[in-house]
């Protein structure tokens, strides 16, 4: 069994974009996202927790970085399974996740279930989801962006 | 084995403020801290790691928020004991859990002992605590307030 | 198998000051950063990670704090080899671990290999790297220092 720890932060749009805001595999109404992909947090931190726990570097390595990478434009959901697969390729299989995302908004909770739904099918194992809020600390208190720390466990298997 | 993420942050109460600062179990002098509950960073992160490892939501679906919720004015071990037991209903057991709590006060070192007694009595498995500071950056460097990030292992048992 | 999670943060060092930068086990170029030790942020937080999975206190517990502590001057790698020991002789063995690094810079992938050789090297495990930015947010984002979240898997062995 090998563990791997992911974090991601992206800074809300400016009101006048037309950013959408991507989060945890689902569109979500109201202020946009940055991000040279769609700006899911909740999907990149999980998708460096599940690189790492399967010693194969990170988003940057698989997807590469900027508006030219590989991940440009693309959803995360999308390249969680693609990095689902590339760990297969190489051997590992997802066990168990879990996300927890820091930010004023979205309000998670009505949504969670959604949520965790595309996650999981996405990786192939259960992802579970948590939402807190800073208190008006810090940037994601001030309503900035949003954060989010992941966790996962994965296996060998045969290839 | 299944694998739960949680954070928590909350922000110290004003000074002529009669809040007291319930850190990881414990009563602690000095500054009090904000919170519905008993503002316990420690125990809340925890719950949300021991919930989303289950698949179970986070301290939101299990005691709402805001000052009406079942969460109001109730202690963090309280709070985590009822966690534990929600976990055993729905066939899930406690393994392992850790939390590190960053801030600046209060010094954690000569009470962890006490402080581990006290999360691992109210969770029954293994709880173990570090704490750190920010080099003063950040709000937790800044004296804002304090932040958890915490991590559990659970398995599935027969209810 | 028991699961632990560290955090630690360091801040730049004055241009001027002759601080080298240290992380990951590796020199790297440029700015400087503040620390009693060191400062190695992702050997810091994995310590931390270890020590809480094998409930023996943290870094300050084993090293103490300050300029006059036993970690001064010490690099990260010695201070986790040291810790794999002193885990070793209280039955414990790390298992798995994982680091994500945030922050500006240095820039971690071109050296992410390197650095997880002298990790693991000194951990005895599989130790593996991610590094994220903040998007300017935050004290990582305005590149006033860098933080590392680590979690660790350690088991029960033979004394
Ligand atoms: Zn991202
Ligand atoms: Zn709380
Ligand atoms: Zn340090």
């Amino acid at each position: 069994m090998f563990i791997g720890q992911g974090f991601d932060a992206h800074r809300f749009a400016d009101l006048d974009s037309d950013r959408p805001l991507w989060l945890a595999g689902l569109l979500w109404d109201g202020v946009g996202i940055e991000g040279d992909s769609d700006g899911d947090v909740a999907a990149h931190a999980l998708i460096d927790a599940l690189l790492s726990a399967s010693h194969l570097g990170d988003i940057g390595t698989l997807f590469g970085v900027g508006a030219d990478s590989a991940g440009a434009g693309r959803h995360g959901t999308d390249m969680l399974a693609q990095t689902v697969h590339y760990l297969r390729e190489h051997g590992y299989k997802p066990v168990s996740a879990s996300v927890a995302i820091i930010g004023n908004r979205p309000k998670i909770g009505p949504h969670r279930g959604e949520a965790e739904v595309a996650l999981s099918t996405a990786v192939g194992c259960q992802v579970s989801l948590t939402a807190t809020t800073t208190d008006h600390m810090g940037f994601t208190g001030r309503g900035e962006g949003i954060a989010a720390i992941a966790t996962a466990l994965v296996e060998q298997v045969d290839r």
